[in-house]
């Protein structure tokens, strides 16, 4: 597979017709997931050129299956005629997928060609934030009041069958949720059993207001293709599949790597230069302020540089070590937050925990830093002073990595993002001061 | 349901009886994941006296659902002849999961009590990598030979009816994977219709020796609870469900987030301070390796440091600009690898991609710095070495973000893990070397 899958993005060459058509069979044989990645793998021209050898509702899913920047870069390059065929029929999910990708104009457009149902799905969807459950709601569900029998579960499936169901709901008068009823427990049944002595235990309802990373576990937990989401009321509004969890898990973690050098998790490997580079400048740019505030403490003691030269020689080493172990703090807090258990109550218990960790590594990296700045400039001066710099700054690093993700969390910055920034401003300019300092104190 | 979570979270008062009831009920009906959670999150003392609390077979399911380094914080706790109890009667999967955490002895001991199905699936398991598909079998499937008929399904769920399967595989006479009939296909249809009428198109089986990672992206797009799973010859090993690849995604993810600050996916917020500040260690000491390399660097341009302090004042300028600059790139390209887009086909393309970016903001931050220095140090000469380091540093920074990750990739070590030291490494000493070299030819 790896190595055809090699052959499928290698475009060096020039492409006969029979080429082409050898080609097109591949990607026609590649399951959709699998097409959309390869584009996003391939240059610009050759990504279009190879969408438009899918079949008509081939390429209409694989734009589906893309990020939205690598997907953009494939409609913004369609014709008027083309984007309008594409855009005919789409049901609310769909609408909600390409949204972002879409002109308020075409969004419009496509909006008033759906039916009233769709229309009423895509307005209450576009009241969740994309980060709530209630926006990746499914609702092709199959539902039955509480009163019904096991004959009607088979009535309801003759009707209507949404593949990748495993379980029917039940509902009471007023629409609210009143249970989950297994297919697998439905069949060995007779048919006038009453399907509420069948409801399943222990499956809880999704809330449509809570977050999407929440429920990833409940569906594990549950172990069905769909967990049922009801609104603050216990309404049924719809479910939450599997395969929706799955990939809202997978974009939530993406995206939070992406944070961590400021970038945006839709981010195309081929997006246009200007295009990429301005995304990335806002990051470099708050990143040069931070530098230059740590450049203007380290300037504060120009006379001390120039007098000890060994200093700026060595606040490189000073700053790196406390930026790496803040890292740590940070990254497990991170994973901490993310997954919900860093909380008021055990924040105090890992403070102390995070700063027993730093005094010792500090004592230890200390007295190693130290020897060696001492053999080093052979001054025993310089390796006290940079070894009391460097247990200064590692529990700084540790007392920060705990403190600036929960200060961020509360102020409703995303840590992964922000945090490691903040974090690095703080090292280095408690580095470079502590040491710069006790340099001035004691070795002028 | 926040509060009610920072509340068992919270642990700072004294347990009454009463309360003690309270938070037992509170536990017992939690899903096993989020008691898995909770338990993590608290100190040592008060997780074990947590987990006691819970039912006898729940403790267990609890312990599965858990990283291995808190895990065995408890099992640590525990007397010998709990440790016994607990470990009766395991099935292959449940021993595959706590193998981490067992010393030999006790794994022996589970493995002798287990019959004699289960110990051969166990050792096969074994014989795969945790990061191939083959370790994470599930041999709870629905089988049945390619000739059989609708009504064989309903014989077969009669006998057997593993919840949370939604399709039977069929199988060749000697054990070959032949197909995959959803069950939702086979309710509405006669008795008599053959399987092979019924199989599902697009269904391929997945490869034991294949990543895991690779998994999650068929899964989803296949549709169903669980994909087939076979050797190398095609036969039918077992199957991976859902659920397994939503966690086995998460732990991957995970993996990739604390590897970038040289850390352990099972790592316990409250690890045992020493055990934490050692496992950190090697990673610090790593980075003081190349923050040394770094500074003996610097070194070298003492006397220019001596006459010109303002080169030592910018210096984080430089290093940090090139440092971010490059771990934009290096970030695109670890989710490129981990999503198999980057090959040796399309990395040219890239790196002139990256190059182009690079050099664009390598450009405008040039000037930009440039005109910062002139202006603080009121020399335009200063302006000038430090733009041209910059511009330098950026584009070498893009150049290494592109080509480090795809080396380290072909030696086999993960780029997530030691791309940024790496990195961080070549843009510290490009960028000092260009600054400082510049400086001193054309300061001095």
């Amino acid at each position: 597979m790896s190595q055809e899958w090699n052959d499928l993005i290698d475009t060096r060459h020039e492409d006969s017709a029979d080429q082409l058509r050898e080609r097109q069979i591949q990607l026609r044989q590649m399951p959709i997931e699998e097409v959309g990645l390869l584009l996003e793998s391939l240059p610009v021209e050759q990504r279009l050129a190879d969408w438009r050898l899918l079949d008509e509702p081939e390429r209409f899913d694989v734009l589906l299956a893309m990020r939205a920047d690598p997907r953009e870069r494939i409609l913004d390059d369609l014709s008027k005629d083309e984007l309008d065929e594409l855009l005919t029929d789409l049901d609310a999910s769909e609408l909600l997928e390409l949204a972002d990708s879409l002109s308020g104009r075409l969004i419009d457009r496509a909006f008033k060609r759906m039916d009233e149902q769709q229309q009423e799905w895509f307005l209450s969807a576009r009241q969740y934030d994309d980060d709530l459950i209630g926006h990746w709601l499914s609702h092709e569900i199959l539902t039955l009041p509480q009163t019904a029998k096991v004959r009607d579960v088979h009535r309801l499936l003759r009707r209507q069958h949404p593949e990748y169901r495993d379980a029917v709901f039940l509902t009471n008068r007023v629409g609210q949720y009143a249970g989950t009823v297994r297919l697998s427990d439905v069949w060995r049944e007779q048919d006038h059993i009453p399907l509420a002595d069948l409801i399943s235990e222990g499956v809880e309802p999704l809330v449509a207001n809570d977050r999407v990373q929440e429920a990833s576990g409940r569906i594990q937990s549950a172990r069905l293709a769909a967990l049922p989401v009801v609104d603050e009321q216990g309404k049924l509004l719809g479910c939450l599949d599997m395969t929706t969890a799955l990939e809202l898990l997978q974009e939530f973690y993406e995206a939070q790597l992406m944070a961590g050098a400021g970038m945006d998790n839709e981010e195309d490997l081929f997006a246009p230069v200007r295009k990429s580079a301005k995304g990335r400048a806002i990051w470099l740019g708050i990143n040069l302020l931070t530098a230059f505030a740590a450049s203007w403490f380290i300037g504060l003691f120009e006379a001390t540089l120039q007098e000890v030269v060994a200093l700026a020689v060595l606040m490189p080493v000073v700053a790196s070590m406390g930026g790496i172990a803040g890292s740590q703090t940070l990254t497990l807090m991170i994973r901490g937050l993310a997954l919900n258990q860093i909380t008021p109550a055990n924040r105090m218990a890992l403070l102390r925990k995070e700063l027993s960790v730093g005094s010792l590594n500090g004592v230890i990296w200390a007295v190693v830093i130290g020897l060696v700045a001492t053999v080093w400039f052979g001054s025993s001066l310089i390796g006290m002073v940079i070894a009391a710099a460097i247990a200064m700054n590692i529990v700084a690093a540790a007392f920060s990595g705990v403190v600036i993700p929960v200060i961020l969390d509360r102020l409703k910055i995303d840590p992964a993002l922000s945090g490691s920034v903040v974090l690095t401003t703080v090292t280095d300019i408690v580095g470079f001061v502590a040491f710069l300092g006790l340099g001035t104190l004691i070795l002028l």
